[in-house]
Formats: structure tokens, sequence, C-alpha cells
């Protein structure tokens, strides 16, 4: 029966028509030679919409936006008193971003939702296509603003007031968005949903290292976020012997070294990177005054979270004392998402049946799946990327892996979709 | 005989007359509520070069200026086919520094100068007072351009081209403050000089750490600067295995570990300085893709700044390789700078003799001294200065060593001046 469902959905995907959706989309907002810059809420962002509301048009389905500029696509015969399956992603880009990143989750979507529709499949709920305001949080903070609103853990107004560097804010720049539209419903914020399923692009280079073309993703790590600012005393650097020093670079630098040893890991599954790093005054022949960095830790089980991220404080205490004063301030701690597992299965089914292999694996980023997983059962699945690299003009996917994750993606939804959820 | 000569040239020095003299210099540029920004070249520094020049009006000396802005202060008598020995300093300041770098030394001078006239003592050889141009080199590089133009080691039209951050040049700057001083005599570029002696704060802590009131410098420490540029790859920080980083960060890290292991000195005498340090893209949650940083290393022997310095690029390319690539440009090599072991000994002499205790000590810092003494026999003399800061408007030097810095000056000038030099 589910080869059959598989089967009948998938073969619904047309990869010309999802080839060319694709680079109509891809030109709006495109940089040159090569790139994206399509930032939330920008004018790229609403001509990007407003293609998706023609298409949406052109083949009688019904747009919807909610207050926070979350835009949802039904089937016109879709029964509004039923929770629906969302799948879908986000449109909007880095400043210097690809046409993956988001985008082919979002097409993906829509084509599964079209062969989907186009199968005659008897559905037992309705589907719709949804595209997440503002998940890149470049132009806006924070990140994956639309889905964090939609789930209620951001307050809408306190979104609606974010701005960007030129002082706009979002609830001016999302009523011209609006503006653009023409006619569109509104949408309840934060309605019901049965269940919601994400395709994207891995933004790593596991998938394309080990040759897989799909990852079934079955959780998105945890995070904790630390800001240490480490104060010490400038000095002459050719005069001051180092017992009289209170070197705030040597102080971090010490602190470093044992959390580089602290989160050491031959199994290569603690992610820590120090991505910031800032020295004042900064001159070559004067001892620094001051040192801020930031720690952006993460892992998939929460325990080891809990267990490393929770001695970041004590080490760079030890490691910085006494000769400079240290203030660790946790900016961020987000935990382990776990993801639906039997919603994961039919993605697995579905590509397994398709004869497409695949792989379990942890999301390394953060995606509006994190904050959907918190409304209703959730899955992603995974498409490689070249060589691992997102948020980059260089971002790229192979077509053939495009129309593999679309073609997995709609069997699964064939399978969701008819099940009793 | 030498202990006659001393008192009767140190007892001449008037402790009042100097105080009065600092806090009317003092008061030319000075920052509230401390510190000073007296910049080379400003209309400051040639407001102190003017009151300095009423003072030599009123005393009857002869003020010359050479073509880079060196001043230079004779008695009248002085016998011009004589070369002169030259005592003084600078009395440019970094842009928020004190009243003492530099100043001390200039009016140490001015005061041992008439103390040694006014004590009748008949002279050999004619003495000067010399205000070296642009000691600092904050508003106009490099440092120490005055008496690096004096020694011939600085062309005089590359100094006179020099801008600062406004665009302006040293050339069109020096004209206007020649032009501020009125009537004034030109002097040769680089005349002979039969010995120069400078009296400075230590700018360092080692004087008041023991309690010597008076450094006897034998030499200036050498000094080796190097700038390291990593380039690795940035990468996404949750996405990206350790295995695939090209961690520009941790190449920087694990090379300026093995360079402080390289650096480490029990005996305290290596000066090793990591003063700049930058991060790209220094964005918490990017790997950095690329750092650039500086190395500040001194020492006093040639020997060891060598076999030391020498190690600073090969570590760097092993600790850096093979995930980053990196550069590494020695941008300054400034040997150690060997001072006149008798003129030093007329400074101990004079101190011994005036019941002050001494210790020979190396210059962290550089000096004018250091390129008179590619020129002339040359000594200098430290006093100490509180917690051993300088550079900023917290430095500050004890009256009372202020008085003995001068008096030993100014008992040693007696023993050199009445010599056979």
């Amino acid at each position: 029966m589910s080869a059959d469902l598989t089967d009948l959905v998938a073969r619904g995907v047309n990869g010309s028509r999802l080839a060319s959706r694709h680079n109509a989309l891809a030109a709006i907002g495109a940089l040159h030679p090569q790139g994206l810059c399509r930032e939330a809420f920008s004018a790229a962002d609403a001509e990007a919409r407003g293609l998706i509301c023609d298409w949406a048009a052109a083949s009688g389905y019904v747009a919807s936006i909610d207050a926070i500029g979350n835009m949802f696509f039904a089937h016109p015969g879709a029964d509004p008193t039923i929770a629906p399956i969302l799948i879908g992603s986000h449109i909007d880009s880095q400043p210097a971003g690809g046409p993956f990143d988001g985008q082919f989750g979002v097409l993906a979507a829509w084509e599964a939702f079209e062969a989907l529709h186009e199968s005659g499949l008897p559905l037992r709920r309705p589907v719709e296509v949804a595209i997440w305001a503002n998940e890149e949080g470049s132009r806006f903070q924070p990140t994956t603003m639309g889905s964090a609103v939609f789930a209620r853990r951001l307050p809408l107004q306190r979104a609606l007031a974010a701005t960007d560097t030129a002082g706009r804010t979002v609830a001016a720049e999302l009523q011209r968005l609006r503006a653009s539209l023409g006619e569109i419903r509104d949408r309840a914020l934060g309605f019901p949903v049965a269940a919601y399923v994400e395709a994207h692009i891995e933004q790593g280079p596991i998938l394309e290292r080990r040759g897989i073309p799909i990852g079934v993703v079955t959780s998105i790590q945890g995070l904790r976020w630390f800001t240490v600012e480490v104060a010490g005393r400038t000095g002459h650097a050719g005069t001051t012997p180092e017992a009289d020093r209170r070197d705030a670079f040597v102080a971090a630098h010490n602190m470093i070294r044992r959390l580089r040893d602290l989160m050491a890991d031959p199994e290569d599954v603690v992610r820590f990177t120090i991505g910031r790093f800032e020295v004042h005054p900064n001159a070559p022949n004067t001892i620094p005054g001051s040192v801020l960095f930031t720690i952006d830790f993460r892992h998939p089980d929460a325990a080891v979270l809990k267990r490393l991220g929770d001695q970041v404080e004590q080490i760079c205490r030890e490691a910085g004392g006494p000769q400079c004063q240290v203030t660790i301030t946790e900016t961020l701690d987000s935990p382990p998402t776990i993801l639906d597992e039997e919603l994961a299965g039919a993605i697995a089914r579905s590509a397994d049946e398709l004869g497409i292999r695949t792989e379990p694996m942890t999301s390394g980023a953060t995606h509006d799946a994190k904050y959907l997983a918190m409304v209703c059962p959730t899955a992603m699945l995974f498409i490689p990327c070249r060589d691992g690299i997102s948020h980059s003009v260089l971002e790229h996917a192979d077509p053939e892996h495009v129309e593999l994750g679309t073609r997995v993606l709609a069997g699964a939804l064939g399978l969701i979709a008819s099940d009793g959820r």
C-alpha cells in the first residue's frame, strides 16, 4: 500500500517545472555573478512572495498571511475546520547568500503540494504550503522570527518593533510588503497544525562526504552561547615585565586553551566555535587592556550540553584570574529539539521505496522546524550542498539532489496525508 | 675632584624653579581632569616651544631649529666650531599622555644647563639643550622622527611628507609652527655632537618596585615585529564538523600557544606581546575565515633576539598548517643599542656622590637616544613613574624623583663637560 502511495505522489514531481520555478525565483534578488540578496521584508522578499502568489492564482490556490508575515497556500477544496499538515520553509536570504537555503524547501513543498493534488489521492487532512517570515534574522533579529511568533515563543509586538540598521521597523516594512501583494486573506497567528515537514539543504558537509543524497533529521542540536569579557590593564609592550602584566589577551588565550581541552571530542560531535574575538586597544606595542569573545557551543544531547556548558564559567574564571576580571554572560540556552519519529519514518520509507539511500542525522543549524516542533509533530529532510557551504554566494546544490529531495518529500507527504493524522 | 664638580653643579639645581617650569609647561595641552595632549607639530607643541624660547630669551640663550624641527639652545659664549655635548629629550606627547614622558627630560636638561652655567665651571666643550621633534609618532609616523632624521637614518624628505589622519603633512605643520616662533636661527641637520645624555621616566615598574630612585641605562633593548596573517575558510558554527574546519582562529591560537612556550622566560627578560588580533568575519556563529595578529618581541641581547625571533616563522607555519595558509611578515628588526659605558659611569658616579642609589638597567622602550647613539657616545638615566604607567593620562612621577634625577643629570654633566671630551 505505502509503496503505491509513495510512487503515486512522487512520480507526479515534475523536474523541469521545479527547475524552471527555481530559476524564476532565484532571479529575484540575484547578485552578480552569483548568489542572492533577499533579506526579510525587503523589496526582493516582496517580489518573491508576489511571484509565488501569481503561481497560486494560476492554480486557483488560496493565499493567506498572518500578523508577522508568514504566508500559507491552501487548496480551495480544503476544509478550514481541520488542522492542516504544513510543508514549507523560507524564501528570505542572508545579505550575501545563495538560492537554496530556504528556497529549496519552499519549492520542494510547492512541487510536492502540486503532485499530491494532481495524484488525486484522497486526503484525510488538508495540506498547506508555509513560507515562514524572516528565518535568517540578518536584517531584523532574532532569527526564525516568523516561526517563533507563530509558536508563541516570541511576542508579536516585540517582533514587529525590531529595527534594521537604518531604523526601519518590521511593522512598517511588513505593511509595505503586504500592500504590494494586493488582496490577500488574513490568517490567525498560531492556528492548530497537525504536522510539519520541511526540506532544506544540509548547510554542512556530511551528506556530500558520505555520498548519501537524503538525510533524515532526527533532531536539531541544542545550543549555548556565551559572551566572555576580560578586563586587564594596558601597558607598554617594551617596558612591562611579565610579572607586572595584567594582559587580557594572555588571560583569554589561557581560557580558550582550557575550553578547547574541555570540548575536545574524538567522536567529533561537539561543536565549539570562538567566532568573535576583539582586543582593545588593539595596538602592536600595547598590552591588551580588554578582550571580548563569544563561545558558540552545540550538541545534540541535552546532558552533554549541560555537563560541558556548565563548566564554561568556572574555567574562564580560573584561567583568567587573578590578573584579570572576567565577566561571563550566557546569551542563549536553547535545548536540543527531538523531531517526530513517525514522520521521520515516513521520510525514510518514502526514500527507501524510491530506492534512495538515507541516513539519520542531527541538524547542526537551527530551522523554523525547531519552533514548529513545539506545537506539532515535525520532521525535516536534508539534501547535500556543495562543500557544505551555505550563507555564502558560493552556496550550491546539485539539481539531481534537488529533484530527489523533492520526490522523497512528495512521497512522504503522500504517506502522511493519507494516514490517520 | 669629581665629588667637588658634581656638588658644584648639582647644588645649583633649583627645585622650586624646576617645579614652576614643570607646571607652566604642563598647562600647555593639558587635558581635564588630568593628562596631556600635545602631539607633534600641533598648536600645543608650538605653544610649548614658544614658552621655552621665552625662557631662553630671558636668559640670553641662543635658540636654533633644524629642517625637521629639532630645536637647540646654546649659551651665547659657546664656540660654534666645537662639537657640543647635547642634553635633552622631547616635549611632544601621546594624544592621551602625561606631562613627564619627554617633558621631564627637557626640563631636567634645562635646569642642569642653567646650574652648569651658574656654577661658573670652566667647560672644555659647549653644552646645548636639545628638543627632538616628534618622538611619539602618534600623529605622524614613524616614532623618534626628529632624532632619526638628525642621525641620517630617515630621509628628511620622507619625514616631511608624512601625513596625519586629516591629510596634513609634517612639512606644512612644521612651517606653521616655525612661523609662530618668530625669529629663530637655522641649524644644520646632523651637526657633529660630542656626547648626548637624556633623562626620562622609566615607563615601566622596575625602579618603583625595587625602591631605586635612579636607573642608569646601559642599553636599549632590540625589537622585532611580525605580522601574521592566517587564511582559513568561514563555515557554519553549527553544521561544520571539526574534521572539516579550516578555522583561522584555532590555527592562530595554536601558533600563539607554541610561541608563548618558545618565549617563556623564568628570568622575565623576554618581552613578548600579542597586541593586535583581528578576526574576520567576527560573527559568533561563523567559523573565522581569517585572522591577523602582531608579535612585538624585545630583548636586550642580540643573540637571543636572533635565536628566538628566527623561530617565529617556522612555528607559525607548522602550527597553522595544513588547514590554514600562513603569511608572516617581519615589519621591524631593530638591534639592541649599547649605550656608552664611560658616560653611564659619569651618571653612576654623580648619583653616588650625591648619596643616591642607582641600578644599571635596560630600556624597554625606544628613545631618541637610540638614534643619537649612532652618531655619538650616548647615555640615559631613568627615574621611576607611578605603577610603571606611561602613555596614559594616569602617568605620574614623584616630584622628589624629578628633582633627584635632575641633580644627578646636572652632576653628571659637570663631570662630562669638564673632562677632555
